[in-house]
């Protein structure tokens, strides 16, 4: 009782602060995502909007087979993947549409489904037992865990929402008394290690609360759900099930404070696409609520209509056939067609400045919200207003105040070339331990991959589709990735609190000139005593077929170190420059973070001061040309060691292997060209253009690399290591050749 | 002078058997595969066929751009893949398709760019040496083996019939002194090893001298092109660089013998589709030039119209994607759209029954033949005449009269399931050592895949595109396939010749109950004292969301032996219901015949007499359930080992390994069920709907198998394995239950 009452004491304080008026405001229904003005306009315009139409029609089809199936509400027993957490899933989602339908419809069948429905839940949720899977740090009752039950709460607000004038008082007073309320506080208060954070758990548990206190107009949970539980009574630290740190001291919780933190101005969310993704829906969808019924708090303009942004971002986080770029935990093949970037995109759409670009990725979802936003969309296509949508390159700040690193996209074309170049922040939970780490795509096809993660969301028969553990043992780890790994160890030791303070530095960034597009940053903190600073440059060059990328990797430490520098490139080894073993048997590289992982298929070393390597993927021939020393090692790497479940995918890498060096360079070509076509049997350009590259300057001040053509050709490209500035003037003589500029870098090819 | 003398001697009696005049008949151009009439008639129709016009634009920006660069015939020296190989290619394809524009658009550039191109090769070619590389057993001039010059004459012999008229007659007796008749010389009495057999090498021979007499009006010629060389001075024996026999006793040769020998009476070309496809082309060109030159020889009815049942055989041997099965040595990727594919749709459709279903296939290929074949198929879509190519379930035999085994295609549905059963005959020089194999396909995806060849076609740095050894050591080996190796031995030991004599036999097939769709077929010869009997059926079962497939392989002996019965699994292990050991070390499963270029990922004994193994492929998912034995080993296979040039994919498979055996049956059933996809994440029917298959009866009569499904539902599939009389009256009691049925099989799942 004191608790209580000091809970409602906070909230009276932050209440005045902000001027909200706790008063009821009279209330129309529905008006949380469809409001009355908006279903008229979508019934007015039925018939007459045919993406909307179909959108319509399909959802109708798929609501209907739901109904005549009958309602099952099952005794919550399994993980994901397992039938009742797939049923209960599929409830709210059909519950929600089935809203829609209702709405515009008018057809009581719809709205008969979700109060039946309801009253089912109503019925088994007072004497529910938390969920019997006991993996979670904060179990659920119809899920193993309450972040799916947060995502019924954020749906069946809105199924509620819809059917509410249908409702008797007393059928509402008892759903709200028996069901919504009850479920609302377990998500909450029942569980501050999960709703008082900030972490997309959070955003969801937030929004949850939010949304079914917007539609029972209840200015308590409203409060609770904007900013969070005033005391949680939470000790500081905890760990959650990725290892996320629970409560961090002087930590702002609630829906304002997800909104704040993790995004960067620029839109990035912090824990990378795959999750943004998904924490994308809870966001909007509580804006668009909140747009709706509390228009004066202008949730959609805070920090700068970081919101609408963010979608933006998320778009150019996708490689050419949609699907997000696998930054930190990310499950590969989810893309911009997935239901929750529809809403993201009609959101956007409608409550931004009704973009015409956006609409192209609306057709190719082929697919709109069934409500006024969806509307708006569907009539922009009717009406030839979309364009397409062109990915440029993109530099994506990290960090509530854009601080922290950064994620820099280079696209060379239509995406004909793309670098995802990550020098962020640690990315919460979810983060990988991978300074200035890189991924390469030609159109939709990883050159060089970024591994992902390792799990099968909602696969039962894969950990119950939870993270696996080899997430942790190969997923998050250095060398699981293509960058610096010194002496076998992760970055920060693979210790996330240490992880956490930190983040690489961009040092500059420059996409104007189309054809030489750089990126530039550095990393102090991950291997202490040691500077790391990677510039990628993405490069049209005279005399080339196609783009190509530059990578120079500056090693600095006090220390005599082993650095190990691995390429994850996708595709048929075709042919390299060097000779190396190949083992009779297949052992292990190593014993830990990660190289417990790698078998050892070649062992060799550099025939030249050029290592090169080809291969063949996805009908497309790609070089990688790198300055090399004899005494280097050159390592073909395999995944799957210790993988007793299969749970790895068998891919390989090139691995530079440099024993013994305090300072030292990387230098590297990845070179697209040619293709080959198994229909035409054509194979066209298969060879590399690259004759020699050579690093011929590298001091404090400068690193220089040349680039010889087969025809003997000469390319330079110039890093100026110490000054970024653009205005800044620079003079080298290299070779007897002098060369002045302006800015961080210099290139010539003739 | 003698043998010259003999040789027509041996034409005149063929001639007069034939009744063909020898006159020289008066001949217009073209004629060969354009005709005058067809040209006028392509003419009229400019502007009004869009497909054809879509076509004709296409082929002219692809010439026009060769015609700017000037043309080049570099001296040969290198291996396919390499440049002047690739330049000689694209030569002769070019300066075929610039005969069509010439005639059809008459502008003279394109005649001229082939005259000019003719005259370089004229000056060239009569000093040319062989080829340089010696690999061939048949070394060509422009290319390193007689077929690719043979390939060249096809198509150069075309772009002369296009210009003949341009010419004078003084340039065509220079440019058919020095250079077609030469060159038509030397592929045939000068490589007799290479043109005088039944063999695809020899077809392209046979056809490139009959195009170039029929061009030159050369009686001589053609005579050598349709029966071959009379006296060809070979030895018996020989072999080609494949292993293939070159000189078999009475074999007859020439384009005839090579239309009647490798085809089947349905169209099955012995070698398999990939080399059907490939020499489909010189078959229908060539059938095509005789057609419109000397009709009278009716080659398109040879051996009731073998030529057009191909066409219909290769289109029946692709999976949904128009991929051909890779039965023996095939590239994958290959498929009807290369342009061997649309010359044989467009021929078939004119010069066959104007088949509407063909016309969709050309919709597809979305490109037609500029000739009046093309037009005409052109004309049909324009008219709206295409209807879809159902690819319904069809068994094609082998062998020139049709009674050496051949191949079974089940197909359920939309070809939703798709079994390829193989039980011919060996194939020439490009059979595996596979009786009895099989592969599966779900739409265009491999459930059970057939590995194909080991070569990169064309691809330089892999050995010069040419067949890499692994393609003997393991593409061709017996536990590289889905079919029993016993004793770690291939079939026939891996002798060609032994292998070359036998085949196996069909013991029934039956595809008329859509839902119970068998075949069954025995081998006797592979391992002598033992004979298999494998009969698979694909089976739409009651309470079954997807069609099955049974596999029942029924193995007899006069002794003890290992039997290893692996399925190459496409996908992601994701579950089994059996403790195996992963070895921290990987090393070969055995030392040679293929074994030992797997590697042992894992090794285990059943659980229970049901092993049950579980995988996730293109968002499918599919169990493997199959009886075995307390007593057998499963091992876990990925290829790899002994392969340091990465020439091998590494995939892998599950093996059954039953020792010490000699009377025994494998009963399997594979099992497609439910889906995943990454974009919605949810993971629909992931898990097996099979609780038990049992063996519950088996002897010399009858083996009948049980399914009991995850709901006891049970079904009975019972084989009588001695006769498969279609009337044959059956009665056999189980378990005291009594079935009696008609037939070689009985099922029920009621």
């Amino acid at each position: 009782m004191a608790m209580k009452k000091m809970k409602i004491t906070a909230l009276l304080v932050v209440a005045a602060t902000l001027n909200i008026p706790l008063a009821a405001q009279s209330q129309e229904h529905p008006n949380l995502i469809m409001t009355k003005a908006g279903v008229e306009q979508v019934r007015k315009n039925l018939g007459k909007v045919p993406l909307f139409d179909a959108s319509l029609q399909s959802v109708q089809k798929e609501v209907d087979a739901e109904i005549a199936l009958g309602i099952d509400t099952p005794l919550p027993k399994d993980f994901s993947g397992g039938y009742t957490h797939q049923r209960h899933k599929l409830n709210f989602l059909t519950a929600q549409k089935a809203g829609a339908l209702y709405q515009i419809l008018q057809d009581d069948k719809y709205a008969k489904y979700i109060r039946d429905m309801l009253f089912q839940y109503e019925a088994m949720y007072q004497d529910l037992p938390v969920h019997p899977q006991e993996r979670s740090y904060a179990r659920g009752k119809l899920f193993w865990q309450c972040l799916n039950d947060s995502n019924w709460l954020v749906y069946m607000s809105q199924a509620y929402d819809a059917i509410y004038d249908t409702l008797s008082a007393q059928e509402r007073e008892k759903l709200e008394n028996n069901l919504f309320r009850p479920f609302a506080d377990f998500i909450s208060i029942g569980n501050p290690q999960f709703y008082n954070r900030v972490h997309n758990h959070s955003t969801w548990g937030n929004a949850a609360v939010g949304m079914i206190a917007l539609v029972m107009n209840d200015e308590e949970l409203l409060q609770r759900a904007l900013y969070g539980i005033e005391d949680d009574g939470l000790a500081l630290g905890g760990r959650d099930n990725d290892g996320g740190i629970i409560k961090v001291e002087g930590q702002k919780a609630g829906f304002l404070a997800n909104l704040e933190e993790p995004f960067s101005p620029d839109g990035y969310y912090t824990e990378g696409p795959y999750y943004q993704r998904y924490a994308m829906y809870p966001f909007l969808i509580f804006g668009l609520a909140m747009h709706n019924v509390k228009p004066e708090m202008q949730v959609f303009s805070h920090k700068d209509n970081v919101l609408l942004k963010g979608v933006d971002a998320l778009l150019n986080l996708t490689d050419a056939d949609g699907e997000f770029f696998p930054l930190n935990d990310g499950q590969k093949g989810m893309s911009y067609y997935t239901p929750a970037l529809v809403t993201a995109v009609d959101i956007a759409y409608q409550y931004g400045s009704q973009n015409p670009h956006l609409l192209s990725i609306a057709q190719k979802q082929n697919e709109v919200l069934l409500d006024q936003s969806g509307l708006a969309v569907a009539i922009g296509i009717r009406d030839g207003k979309a364009q397409p949508f062109v990915k440029n390159s993109i530099n994506l700040t990290d960090g509530q105040d854009g601080e922290q690193g950064g994620v820099g996209v280079l696209r060379y074309g239509n995406e004909d070339l793309t670098l995802v170049f990550k020098y962020a922040a640690q990315g919460l939970s979810h983060g990988h331990y991978d300074k200035l780490s890189f991924s390469l795509y030609e159109k939709g096809d990883e050159i060089v991959q970024d591994y992902g993660l390792a799990r099968f969301v909602n696969i039962g028969q894969k950990g119950g589709g939870n993270y696996l553990k080899e997430n942790k043992t190969w997923a998050k780890t250095t060398i699981a990735h293509n960058t610096l790994s010194q002496n076998e160890m992760m970055h920060f030791d693979g210790d996330y609190e240490t992880a956490s303070k930190h983040h690489s530095q961009l040092y500059f960034y420059e996409d104007k000139n189309k054809d030489v597009q750089v990126v530039s940053a550095t990393e102090t903190n991950a291997y202490p005593g040691t500077q790391m600073h990677r510039t990628m440059a993405v490069i049209k060059a005279t005399g080339f077929e196609k783009p190509f990328l530059l990578d120079i990797m500056k090693v600095n430490s006090a220390t005599k170190n082993q650095y190990d520098f691995p390429f994850y490139f996708m595709g048929q080894v075709l042919s390299e420059n060097f000779a190396y073993d190949s083992p009779a048997t297949l052992t292990p590289l190593g014993n830990k973070n990660g190289y417990q992982h790698l078998y050892v298929e070649g062992k060799g070393t550099p025939a030249t001061d050029n290592t090169q390597f080809s291969w063949l993927g996805n009908g497309k021939y790609y070089t990688l040309t790198s300055a090399t020393d004899k005494s280097d090692e050159l390592l073909l790497t395999r995944l799957g060691a210790h993988d007793p479940q299969f749970n790895l995918r068998r891919d390989a890498a090139l691995m530079i292997r440099r024993k013994d060096s305090d300072n030292t360079t990387f230098a590297s070509v990845i070179e697209p060209h040619g293709s080959y076509s198994p229909v035409s049997e054509l194979s066209v350009n298969s060879d590399s253009n690259i004759a020699q590259l050579k690093i011929v300057h590298d001091d404090a001040d400068y690193t220089a690399i040349t680039i010889k053509d087969i025809k003997g050709h000469m390319s330079v490209f110039i890093l100026a290591n110490r000054n970024a500035s653009s205005s800044k003037q620079h003079q080298l003589a290299i070779d007897g050749t002098s060369y002045s500029w302006t800015g961080p870098y210099h290139f010539t090819d003739n």
